[in-house]
């Protein structure tokens, strides 16, 4: 069993993703905002390439109560609903709704993987959730940082050593292998466990999004486990799983 | 000044280079062979992409008492006069001979920034010559780890700290700046910067080289200032400026 950590898009090909469990990081704030969105009773959240076809899928789909979101350069697409701020996401904004979402980094991470086996999402806000999900699977998994136009981001690095620190605890044998990424991520996280909002103020991101005034959205995106909600995509929509550690405990059981 | 980390040579683009000194790094095995080769009194390392291309200029420069070294999956190249283990590259052998040169993630990288503005080989073996060099510049700096096959390597990228550690250390203000994967790298390394043959035992590559017989060669390639030679690429050769810090500081004394 084979996993591995992606620094960017860009060391993931086709091959590598048939028989995987695809997670895309993109911890500020895609897959924050995506976390927050379906924790707070989204119908759903469909990501898609640019703003334009965000309001032509919208119109063509005609889906009543609809939202549109996103950023580009951080800031919200002009004539569009909400920005990327996880906050925004609030249960009197979102419940019920179709959200039609696009970003700069986190997007098109998710749509590049969109043939993996499965693709979930995943942050510091859901982390226990997702490594639950994944323990319960048993799959090859991929964990994806989504980067920052086509580079290593210090955050979503550090967000998928959260991950594997978990799995190293609870999967281990001969069959199961990390890759070097990996291993440097796991070690990076365990050094900075207690300093997740500093990990993010000293990041190339997070310096960008303090300069344009959404600083708290750091500390937002840095609380582990404040959502228990698996954002799962499937067919060009991603939709939530809400989970609880006793029905994933039977699960396993069950599958043993 | 920046001051970046590429992970992968997929991080870089053309326009990123033009005005940089790149320093290409592929520890296991391709730039510690070179430092060797040309610590040992080769006159150049010519890098070329495939073994056919390196025996069609061998022929065609029909250059005296040249030698054809390199590796694919590891192992020496069928034909070639030489591998990829830095301790094969021996005075006896290589003084004043020219080395063409082909390996599956070092050569790559080193043609990938041929137009870069200085392209230099670093690694543990000749650090501090390399950190007296780009001092001495004074130039946008981008360390670019070679990978493997296209990936994310432990070795290259805890290397790749050890540079960044080094001028963290002695470029400071508010003109330099680190990007991310310079900020985790150095962190990397300053956990493990007396645990580098383990670093190497732990990485893919370092597990693929023990397996056939080249676990020597860890312990080798991690040894820190074995050289004091800076493998520069200038119009296709690879030549060595021996440095030494009393000329170094003259310079950088010439140049403040």
């Amino acid at each position: 069993m084979n996993i591995s950590v992606c620094t960017t898009p860009a060391e993931i090909t086709d091959d590598d993703i048939r028989n995987c469990i695809v997670v895309v990081i993109d911890v500020l704030r895609s897959s924050s905002t995506i976390i927050a969105a379906l924790a707070n009773g989204a119908r759903e959240v469909i990501p898609v390439s640019t703003p334009a076809e965000a309001g032509e899928l919208a119109s063509r789909l005609d889906i009543t109560g609809s939202l549109m979101g996103g950023e580009r350069e951080g800031r919200q697409i002009e004539g569009f609903d909400l920005g990327n701020s996880p906050p925004q996401y609030a249960e009197d904004i979102v419940a019920g709704k179709t959200v039609f979402f696009s970003s700069s980094n986190g997007t098109p991470a998710i749509l590049r993987v969109k043939n993996a086996n499965r693709v979930i999402i995943g942050g510091f806000n859901n982390l226990s959730t997702v490594l639950e999900y994944l323990l319960q699977q048993r799959k090859e998994i991929i964990i994806l940082c989504s980067g920052r136009s086509g580079r290593f981001s210090l955050e979503d690095f550090v967000c998928a050593g959260s991950m594997i620190a978990g799995l190293m605890g609870r999967l281990k044998g001969p069959d199961v292998s990390f890759n070097d990424a990996a291993t440097a991520a796991a070690e990076l996280y365990r050094r900075n466990m207690n300093l997740l909002v500093d990990v993010m103020r000293r990041s190339e991101h997070g310096k960008r999004l303090m300069e344009i005034g959404f600083g708290k959205d750091l500390s937002y995106c840095a609380q582990i486990d404040s959502h228990n909600v698996l954002p799962l995509y499937v067919e060009g929509k991603i939709r939530g799983l809400k989970q609880d550690a006793g029905a994933l405990a039977e699960t396993e059981t069950a599958t043993a």
